[in-house]
């Protein structure tokens, strides 16, 4: 059934090294984790420490931290509460070769997020645009917020093509974070000023989406997320915004590249 | 934002209970497993203890064991051969809420096939018929199969209905096994002698599947699997067969049921 070699067996495979860090490798580990609708999580089960897996809906607090929204009743929630330590996989494989696709394991420090604080308030906020269908059970007592802090990641581009992601590179470490959480629903209607129908716009123009109805899902320095139905597109900024009125003057940039009508 | 209460929250969601397991939620279990290519596989890394997933390619054994092809650089490798505790989360969603869609977390015990024996033999021969591009490198001396086999598993049919399957559910232990894995191709010729483009009329009549060149990539005495570039569909037996000779009568009943040519 093996070819090769005097034994029957072929060579074995070069070893594998772990490339170097990248624009492009980090751009993609980004887009995996802050474009994911859900990943599957890894937490170790209460009291025999047997790893435990399961499907989650993910979102992105303003930093880019992963944030999940759990029932007390889950195992992955009493896991959590036991101990930490978790990890995130992201990155659904399309047709084809499922080990064809990228996808990124992070591992994670979970911190559950205290009913009607401030982070409750803008995750909560932040996650339901993105799952609109979640409110129906998102303001159960029995649910709460996760905040799944990177601390490091290995991302798989396809066969050969690892690499090791630091976990503040999956974070975005900026000053105007607090300003974006705080006042995000009228930053991203500030964008929305500036080209009519701006979603769709970037639909067709990023991700040749057809379709109307798109909307801006989340805001934060490093960009944007636009989301329709269960569809949702990341666009990165070429450079971290580092003040909020650039930060509307580097999206107000972006429309010029479109053709005007 | 969130409504209900005199203190402005909803009642908690009602404490949700697993259900009793029946046929129905048992063969949604063996097909979750069966049926799937690639499953999230959740160990622990090695030192830390932390754990850790990735996405794997998965088969089944002629026992219904989920197996997987590995490399001995990765790190779900390592952390199998020092502790061989792991889970697979089965079950990818469609389109919608991906919470919709059923899932199944199986927590297994991984056993190391050694290269050359009569289960690698057996073990690689149905998984490259599942996944025939895997033929570039499941030669790799690197590489070697794994049998994660079942302990107990967590069926999650959608919201709220939750159900404990046994590890002994999930495997096929018949007298038959060791007949069918010694002579599985010649069973499958057996099965093809029985109709002219056997899989694409099963294909077509089970799943609606409209396209040709379908073929049968496994056989076990619980049914069959049925193959197409990268889809794979699962046949389960009403019964599980108790002869081989029963086995090939089961199958001929169920080409019956198409109408004649």
């Amino acid at each position: 059934m093996r070819g090769g070699g005097s034994d029957g067996k072929v060579e074995a495979e070069p070893k594998s090294v772990i490339r170097p860090t990248d624009d492009a490798s980090l751009k993609l580990a980004r887009r995996l984790v802050r474009e994911a609708r859900h990943a599957a999580l890894s937490v170790l089960e209460p009291e025999t420490g047997h790893p435990f897996a399961s499907r989650v809906l993910t979102g992105t607090d303003v930093d880019g931290v992963p944030v999940i929204l759990a029932s007390a009743l889950s195992t992955h929630t009493k896991a959590l509460l036991a101990d930490s330590r978790s990890a995130l996989l992201f990155g659904e494989p399309g047709r084809g070769d499922p080990l064809a696709w990228p996808r990124i394991t992070v591992l994670c420090d979970a911190e559950r997020i205290e009913h009607d604080s401030e982070s409750d308030d803008r995750i909560r906020s932040r996650f339901l645009r993105r799952h609109p269908k979640a409110k129906l059970y998102a303001s159960f007592l029995d649910f709460a917020f996760f905040r799944l802090v990177p601390k490091s990641a290995s991302l798989n581009g396809g066969f050969g093509r690892a690499y090791i992601i630091s976990g503040d590179d999956l974070i975005i470490a900026s000053p105007l974070n607090d300003d974006i959480g705080a006042r995000e629903l009228y930053l991203i209607g500030e964008l929305e000023k500036l080209g009519c129908n701006l979603a769709n716009s970037l639909a067709e123009h990023y991700f040749k989406e057809k379709t109307g109805n798109w909307y801006i899902s989340g805001l934060d320095a490093d960009g944007i997320d636009i989301a329709r139905k269960e569809k949702l597109h990341r666009l990165e900024l070429v450079n971290r915004a580092t003040d909020l009125n650039g930060l509307i003057a580097e999206y107000s940039n972006v429309l010029n590249w479109f053709p005007k009508n």
